[in-house]
């Protein structure tokens, strides 16, 4: 099945990109500034809006400082439904290259490349958050496109 | 097998953004700054260089404000040989939706994600060269890792 896979490098400590992908407080700083329910842990329920869309994501697994998996939770928007996101890190000397993968698409459609482009406009955020201390989380994130 | 899909809305004419894929001085504005060949069109071979490293593809088709496809030719990256590029203009009211695939890949490797990430930034510098006159280049392209 398609899947969105992203390579990224960050010069940071696999503690603080942990910290950015499991707490409210980072995730809100790269993706979206509303940002709900992480700080819970394993098992819990993810809410991210962005204005008036909720996309929800349940945590599947969380090894400290080297993995996390989301399952898709909410039936929003519908082609995810049943996709899984996985960040893994990869320590090198030099950074941490984080692997990204959106996986379990039912096709490679329009909407698949829409999302595509839109994570690497998110990971990029995720960088810059880490690296400089400001990312451009939703609404202030890059625009793909006119719609 | 493997495909890298992006989809990115562009505020041009598909004159502008035809020309801005099939000339050199089109791609020289958002790939790399040193692109040659391109100008003879269908059957040529285009040179894209990045510093010591050449990249060549040859164009396999060309309809005219409407589609471009290219054919990797040289030898370098060698995880491209047979892999194709495509550009296919989705003209609306609002924007040209370009959708570009990268097809072929023998495998989904940690190098197709660097790609994947690597292309999303060089399609938003294609949108900000259409859009705003200014692009960002090799050897300008936003960094997306520290090697």
């Amino acid at each position: 099945m398609p899947t969105i896979y992203h390579r990224v490098g960050i010069k940071t400590s696999a503690e603080k990109l942990f910290q950015a992908l499991t707490t409210d407080q980072g995730l809100s700083q790269w993706w979206t500034h509303e940002t709900s329910g992480a700080d819970a842990g394993v098992r819990s329920i993810i809410d991210f809006k962005f204005n008036d869309s909720l996309v929800q994501f349940r945590v599947k697994e969380q090894i400290e400082n080297k993995k996390v998996v989301w399952l898709h939770y909410g039936e929003m928007p519908p082609e995810w439904s049943g996709t899984e996101i996985s960040f893994g890190f990869e320590v090198t000397d030099q950074q941490i290259l984080l692997h990204m993968k959106h996986s379990n698409w039912q096709e490679a459609s329009p909407f698949f490349a829409h999302c595509n482009l839109k994570w690497a406009v998110f990971l990029l955020s995720l960088k810059d958050y880490l690296e400089t201390g400001q990312g451009k989380p939703f609404p202030n994130d890059v625009a793909i496109d006119h719609s």
